[in-house]
């Protein structure tokens, strides 16, 4: 495993390679797929033969990401992926490229090693952020298309500029690449304010629901199948329900317990200093960022997740004397 | 009336001056009374003695931005207001400061001049855009605090930089901010993503009445007083709701109908392209921006205000052949 490299030895590896394949995490979401999308734009440029790939299928409202780039069908010769914090992440693909990936480029802190090369950097507050250097160092001015793909993951993995994470560099990028023509007002419009009437119905059966544990710092939500059927909302369009139970006032730790269609819970944490969402999804053997992680229980109920959660958030705020 | 002034001749005018009155509009929100504080602010450190007034109350989760200001109650020599497009907006101050301001500093493009002088650019996304300018013309460094009054200006009236009026200069202003010590991620979280439990079921309420017309491309949503009563959420608190209407997928005008104290009854429009929210609420007397404005209704009933707003959302919807 080689040490982490510069953003300089990244562009010297990819100026040398052909036939690239390109890797999203499995659920992918705005930052793996503006990452894949923007670098597969840049590589082509460069007149590279690229290819992409992800386990799970690219959201609808994800599609102009994509649109009119040139992808090859061939065997790659070399494989990078972006966003990537564990290969486990790739789903169904781990069996496939997992143990043969060149080069990951990522911004996770809790990366775990699995690629022969990488660029980590967890001082961007999303992989876009690397992605973007990486082409100006390889001599690309990204086009407004490129630009568009960048923003989109600046933006979504931000909480459109509003998380922690969110630095002075990455305020500057958002200015630059708007100036290369990012439909920035456009894309936040389909990120963040555009709800079919069907999540609005399930958001608010999602607040009636909520419920409220030691002492009212830690808020729990459930999404049983159910629900996606009574209300006909599309499962990739819940991301944003996440957020929910934190926002609500004295909230420490706000989970969502969604249950997959294999049965599996899954559940997302989100929360507000000082706990550190990373820390209590580890302890069920997931992980993430300090204000946002996840987590997965197999073979119990919604049930017996929540019951499992709340009682380590309650130990979780006990250690931390609060 | 004097032409519109430039930041330099803006900066002269506050260095001669002393006695220095800052008014903010009523009904304040984040850019009114981010501009006011960090104006403030920049004038005391230039060793002014200075006052502040408004109309209605500053909501409490506005407190942090006057802390520490030394407010004189002497009667002012001069008087300045900020983020006020018209004197009727200052409420209450109307009628004892309304016809004697000495300078309004302003980013609406609806701005109707009242003042002696005036620096109006409706190129800024908001007024604390113009104030931060005006603080480095005058040699300030804003200090962190400074910074963080600016910072509540620029996300508040940006909807955390996801309107389209946010421009590549509002984020470098935001990387600046950052730089110079504003607490962005605290305000944004107290700003967007904290919520009482009250604001949370009338929330869910609201989204349970919400009706639709113009096939589906006008919501509305009404907020009676008895709302306020039998969930106990604090009119303050109920900004956020204005956006939700917009929001559903399709809809070009959301509308918001809120039961005032003295029974008049105040619309908040918020629109999509290509309907402007100006347009609509200009032709109930009322204004604002593209996206988002307001209009009152005295002496009708939530009912009748609806029918009426629908009605002409009907007619601009055919005058745009939509």
């Amino acid at each position: 495993m080689a040490d982490c490299m510069t953003v300089k030895e990244t562009a010297g590896l990819l100026r040398e390679w052909d036939g690239i394949l390109v890797l999203s995490h499995a659920s992918p979401d705005g930052d793996t797929l503006g990452s894949a999308s923007a670098l597969l734009r840049g590589l082509t440029r460069m007149g590279k033969r690229v290819g992409f790939a992800c386990a799970d299928p690219v959201p609808a409202k994800f599609n102009y990401l994509f649109e009119g780039i040139p992808l090859s069908e061939k065997p790659p010769e070399k494989i990078v992926s972006v966003d990537v914090a564990d290969r486990a992440l790739l789903g169904n693909n781990d069996g496939l490229y997992g143990g043969r990936i060149d080069l990951a480029i990522d911004h996770h802190g809790t990366h775990v090693p699995f690629a022969s090369s990488r660029w980590v950097d967890p001082t961007a507050a999303a992989a876009v952020e690397l992605i973007y250097l990486l082409l100006l160092e390889l001599g690309i001015r990204p086009d407004k298309a490129t630009a568009s793909c960048l923003y989109t993951g600046l933006t979504t993995d931000t909480g459109c500029f509003r998380y922690r994470s969110t630095t002075p560099r990455t305020h500057r990028i958002a200015a630059e690449l708007m100036e290369l023509g990012a439909e920035a007002a456009d894309i936040n419009r389909a990120m963040f304010e555009t709800k079919s009437r069907q999540l609005v119905e399930a958001e608010r059966r999602v607040l009636e629901e909520m419920r409220f544990y030691c002492e009212n710092r830690c808020a729990v939500v459930q999404v049983p199948r159910s629900m996606l059927e009574e209300t006909g909302v599309a499962e990739s369009d819940l991301d944003g329900i996440a957020s929910l139970p934190r926002q609500i006032e004295g909230v420490l730790c706000g989970v969502t317990l969604k249950e997959k269609e294999d049965g599996q819970i899954k559940a997302s944490v989100r929360t507000n200093p000082p706990l550190d969402a990373s820390v209590l999804c580890g302890r069920f053997g997931g992980g993430g960022h300090k204000a946002a992680a996840g987590c997965s229980f197999r073979k119990q109920s919604l049930a017996q997740a929540e019951t499992a959660v709340v009682a380590e958030c309650g130990r979780y705020l006990q250690e931390l004397g609060l």
